[in-house]
C-alpha cells in the first residue's frame, strides 16, 4: 500500500521482459521496463525526455493523433512522413527531416493503414537513426493480434545501438480502463525515463501491477491472447464474408492479417468525411482516414473496428454501411 | 472496461465535489473535478497548462521538492519565497517576483514546516494574483488531518476570481499506491486541463475510481478519516511525551496540530545533514530541513514522520534519536 517505485512493481517488470523476449524478440532486462499508465503516458514521457522545444520529429502520415499531441506538447516541430504499402517511407523522411531527433513509427501494424514496415525499411530507419543520432519511438499498440504467418519481431530487437524506445500497452490485449502500459528504454536512458516518470506521476498503482503480474505468470495472459486472437480472426472473417456480397463497388476492404480494425477504400472521388457522416446517420460508427492525416490522401478510406461486436451485429453493420454508401455513390 | 473520460469517473467526481464543499469549503461543481494519479500528476499537468518555458513561478522555501521538479520540467524560472510562522511570505514573493505566472503554496499545512497561512497573507496572495493575473497552485496534500480546532477552509474557497487551482490527493487519507488525486480547476480552465490530461495519460483507471466512489458514498471514507485522525493524534502525543524526557536540549519539537509529521529544531550550530546521518546510523529515518531548502536556513531541523509506527516503535525511535543527537552535541 506504500509508494511504489516510479518504474513499477518489479515482478511485473520481470514478467513483461520475459514475455516480450519470447513473443516479440525484444531484447531487454527487467531494469529497462518502465511501467506507465498506457501508451499515451509512454509517448508523453518519451517526448519530454528526448526532445527540446523546437526539435524536429517524424510522424507517420496518416498516423496516430495521440502521438502527434504528445510530441506537440513537448514543443516538437512535426515532420509528416508519408506511408505506403511498405510502411513509413524512410527515404522521404530523410529528405524532409534528416536532422530530426525522434522518429515516431508503428512498424508492426501501421496506425491506421495496417501495413507492416518492410525489412529493408527497418534497416534503413535504424541506419539513419545511428548516423543522425536520432531516437526511434516504436509504438507496438496491437502487435499481439496477428492472424496468419509467424509473429513479427520488433524493430527494437533489430537495434544493436540502443536507439529504439519500445512502447507497449495492455489496453488492447486486456482492457482500456486498466490504464497499463510500458516503455522499454535503452540502457543509457533508464535513469532519465525513471526520473521523468517520477516527476509526472511519482509512482505506480501497485494493486493492478500485482494482479497483472500474477495473471501473466499463471499463464492466463497467454491463454487470453490465444482466445481473443481466434475470436477476432473469426469476427474479421464475418465482416469480409458479408462485405463480399454487400460492399462490392462501394468499399474495397484491404487485406490485413493483424490488428483490431480494417481499412476500407472508397471509390475514387468519394470524400471520406461525407461517407463518415452518412454512415453515422445510418448508425454505423467508422473513422474517416482524413481524420488521421496531415496531407490530403489520394483516396478516401474508412477505418472499421470489428473486434467488439458479435457476428450478427457485424453483419447488420456491414449491411447498414452498404446502405449508407449506396446513397452516396448515386450522388457522385 | 472501456476507455473512460480523461477527467475520470463521473460519480467519483460528484462525490469529491460534495466532500470538498462540506469539509474544506471548496466551491466547485463536479465538472471542475479532474481526476489524476496523485498530486504529483496534478502538479505536472498544472505546470504544463499554466506556464510557458521561461515564465517565473514562486516556490516555497523550504518547500516540496516534487512541486519544484514539476515546475522545472515545464521550463519555469523558480523564485524561492521564504516561509515564516505565518506561512509563505507574500510580500517577499512580490518583491522577488511580482511578474510570476504561478505561485505554488501549501496554505493548510506548509510542507515541510507545518505552519498555516494566516488570513491576512491569504488575502494578500489573492489580491496579488488578481492584479498580476497570476495563478495560485494550492496543494492541500494532508489537510484532512487536523487534531485541534475547526477544520481550515481552503484558499480556493476565498477566491472569487477563479485564480486558484486546488490539488488534493488520496495518497495520505487512503494509501499511496492507490495513485489517486484530483485537480479542482477554475471554470475557465476546465477544457485546457481535461485536454492536457488526455495528452499525458488518455483516460483514467476506472476500477479504482468506481471503488473509491462507493467508499465515499457509503460513508466509509468519512469514518476512515475520523479513525485515522484519532490514531494519528494519539501517536503524535506518544512522540511528544517521550520527547519531553528524552530530547530536552537536543531537539525542540514544534507544536503542530495537523499533518503526519513533526518538525524538530536542532540546537544552533548543529548541521541537520550531520544529524540526519547520525540518526540513520542509529536506525532512525528522518529528513533534514536543508533537503527541502534553496537558501541556507538559519537553524537546522529534522522532519519526523510518526503516523506509520506503533507506540512502542515510536518510543524506541525517540530514544534512539536522542542517543544519536547526544553524540552530536558533545562534538559541537
Amino acid at each position: 500500500m506504500r509508494y511504489g517505485q516510479p518504474a513499477g512493481y518489479r515482478p511485473l517488470r520481470e514478467a513483461i521482459a520475459a514475455y516480450l523476449g519470447a513473443v516479440r524478440a525484444v531484447h531487454c532486462v527487467p531494469d529497462q521496463v518502465i511501467m506507465v499508465s498506457g501508451s499515451q503516458q509512454g509517448l508523453d514521457i518519451a517526448a519530454r525526455v528526448l526532445l527540446d522545444p523546437g526539435d524536429a520529429a517524424w510522424i507517420e502520415d496518416p498516423g496516430f493523433h495521440g502521438a502527434r499531441a504528445a510530441l506537440l506538447a513537448a514543443g516538437a516541430k512535426l515532420i509528416p512522413v508519408p506511408v505506403d504499402r511498405e510502411g513509413v517511407d524512410v527515404e522521404a523522411g530523410i529528405r524532409r527531416g534528416n536532422n530530426a531527433r525522434v522518429a515516431y513509427v508503428t512498424p508492426s501494424h501501421q496506425f491506421p493503414l495496417g501495413t507492416t514496415l518492410s525489412l529493408s525499411r527497418r534497416l534503413a530507419l535504424l541506419k539513419w537513426a545511428s548516423k543522425a543520432k536520432a531516437w526511434i519511438l516504436e509504438d507496438d499498440y496491437d502487435g499481439e493480434f496477428r492472424y496468419a504467418g509467424r509473429p513479427l519481431a520488433s524493430l527494437q530487437g533489430l537495434d544493436g545501438e540502443g536507439r529504439v524506445i519500445y512502447i507497449g500497452t495492455f489496453s488492447k490485449v486486456l482492457f482500456p480502463s486498466l490504464r497499463l502500459g510500458y516503455i522499454i528504454a535503452p540502457m543509457d536512458l533508464i535513469d532519465a525515463f525513471v526520473k521523468a516518470r517520477a516527476i509526472v506521476t511519482h509512482a505506480s498503482s501497485l494493486m493492478e501491477h500485482a494482479i497483472v503480474a500474477d495473471f501473466i505468470n499463471e499463464g492466463h495472459f497467454a491463454r487470453h491472447i490465444r482466445t481473443m486472437r481466434t475470436l477476432y480472426a473469426e469476427r474479421q472473417a464475418v465482416v469480409r464474408e458479408e462485405a463480399k456480397t454487400e460492399l462490392g463497388g462501394l468499399l474495397d476492404l484491404q487485406s490485413d492479417e493483424a490488428g483490431m480494425d480494417l481499412i476500407g477504400w472508397l471509390p475514387p472521388g468519394v470524400d471520406d468525411r461525407v461517407a463518415f457522416r452518412q454512415a453515422a446517420a445510418h448508425g454505423v460508427e467508422v473513422t474517416p482516414l482524413s481524420a488521421y492525416s496531415f496531407e490530403r490522401q489520394k483516396r478516401g478510406a474508412l477505418r472499421l473496428g470489428y473486434t467488439g461486436y458479435k457476428p450478427t451485429e457485424l453483419r447488420q453493420g456491414v449491411r447498414d454501411l452498404a446502405m449508407a454508401l449506396r446513397g452516396l455513390k448515386s450522388r457522385v
